[in-house]
């Protein structure tokens, strides 16, 4: 049982891999996702797609991996004593989306699933964890609301406390203490989908599957409203500008890539979710009044889809 | 007392920012540098100046400060029992260049001085830090050893086992541990010129004034022999390849930006060190038989002048 129970899981990622670069190769209509294997000395590894250079993605990245060692990470036994020393499982995608275009935002989902015990004696110590979220760098209040109300839609199918919950968790995540803003607009977030040891296996594993299919309309509609737009310097700048807070955030705060970095993960795997081009600028202010100084507004926690029913004043 | 020589080494902080700005100024030969200065509402400030988009250096930024507070930072109580809870007193200059032409090495410098006591009440304890360290993207042999062999100089102007000893520090301090390789060829580092108390500051104060002296000595005869030369779009993409290495280690190793995050200190002086533009690709391998392939072996420690006696075999 505990065998089919990680196939199973292994099985949707593979299959979420799959229909997403499909779907990316046919929105980018140029460019196509590579493979690149790779083996964890310790057990397990994973494959890694990648698009670069692509007509609507200058690179898109979507991995998938499965690894199990002989004891379960020092990370984790904090959260959940009683596992140490336990064999594990784990399994997840991942994506990461760079766009060309200034004004089509960037993406990034992650679905995984840990579970404690070997593959022939299971314990009943499991869990999923996942979320997506957003980083435009244009204030467009429609993308936004297209964006959380797709994931609201598909939370609420399962659990009407799901979205404000995880909405809340991924806005606290996302944060970038240093510079006082969001990466991007949020979107959700759970470390535990159901606490370890208490989830009800069919269950969680429908969400997550209907989790990984809403990927693609909760984004690839903002990428064909706004892919044509026009740009120049100016706005390329500001893309690169804030590709800058991008890679911050993941280097300095992101728990997934700070453990896979001190774990000695797969190094291009880890970091496949770097920007292909970032920029900084000493001291840089957005001119009052334009779009980008309105962005920095977006970038604080805000009631996007009217979820606690009453609507947060634009500022 | 106390104060004259926090006075003096402030003054010695100064006139290297301004001799700096102004050699490098000269060198560029387009750009000028702007001034920021800055206030820590905690006590102290300092003034960055920042050359970007120059003829030269693409980013050229000299940063002094000097700041006091009422409570030594704990991350120091630890290395230094018994200071806990006294006021301090710190002053540094720190120096990143980045520039524009793929042949010129990064550069960055950074001497400081850390004083425990007030102004008017002062202890025993204090210490100069520092050093000089150099990031080239491709591998001439002369520039590092005219780098390194500029550093020796200096260093044994005061004593013999200077050079070799902060030349180990610099090797162990700049690598980056999920690359398996060093931020570039080295220099020289210290975290304490003289253990903590230990100090005699006459000798102290004028091994680090000869080191702010040195700096362009060790530095611009590299960049007048290299910024001339032609590169095309295959190296300056090598540059931001490489620059991409450079975010990685001071984002995720360096311990003065860190802790300048941690601490809330003013971010743009802090993340003035980020290269102005820097590029990821997934798993990118320089061309075999390359000069590109030839710098990596440039990343790994040597004995550039032969400072033991005995050279390292070029591998």
């Amino acid at each position: 049982m505990s065998s089919s129970r990680r196939d199973r899981v292994v099985e949707l990622m593979k299959e979420g891999q799959r229909s997403l670069v499909q779907a990316l190769e046919e929105i980018d209509g140029g460019g196509e996702f590579g493979a690149f294997s790779w083996q964890r000395p310790g057990g397990g590894g994973g494959t890694a797609r990648v698009l670069e250079e692509g007509r609507v993605f200058e690179r898109a990245g979507v991995n998938v991996s499965a690894v199990h060692g002989r004891e379960v990470p020092a990370s984790l036994v904090q959260e959940h004593p009683g596992i140490e020393g336990k064999p594990y499982f784990a399994t997840g995608i991942s994506t990461v989306l760079h766009p060309r275009n200034p004004y089509v935002p960037a993406f990034h989902a992650n679905y995984r699933y840990f579970e404690v015990g070997s593959e022939t004696e299971e314990t009943d110590v499991w869990w999923f964890g996942g979320g997506a979220d957003m980083t435009p760098n244009y204030p467009f209040e429609e993308d936004v609301r297209h964006f959380h109300g797709s994931l609201k839609a598909f939370c609420d199918r399962h659990d009407p406390n799901y979205y404000l919950h995880f909405k809340e968790t991924c806005d606290d995540y996302f944060y970038i203490k240093h510079r006082g803003e969001m990466r991007g607009v949020g979107g959700i977030f759970f470390d535990e989908l159901s606490p370890a040891g208490r989830g009800v296996f069919e269950r969680d594993f429908a969400f997550v599957q209907d989790g990984i299919d809403a990927l693609t309309g909760c984004y690839l509609p903002i990428v064909k409203r706004r892919e044509g737009t026009p740009y120049g310097d100016r706005e390329r700048r500001w893309q690169l500008y804030r590709r800058g807070r991008y890679v911050e955030f993941n280097l300095v705060y992101d728990r997934g890539t700070l453990f896979g970095l001190q774990t000695r993960g797969n190094i291009e795997a880890i970091l496949m979710s770097m920007p292909p081009l970032a920029h900084w600028s000493f001291a840089f202010e957005p001119e009052a009044g334009s779009l980008e100084a309105e962005m920095l507004a977006f970038l604080q926690p805000r009631d996007w889809v009217g979820s606690v029913g009453v609507e947060t004043a634009k500022s």
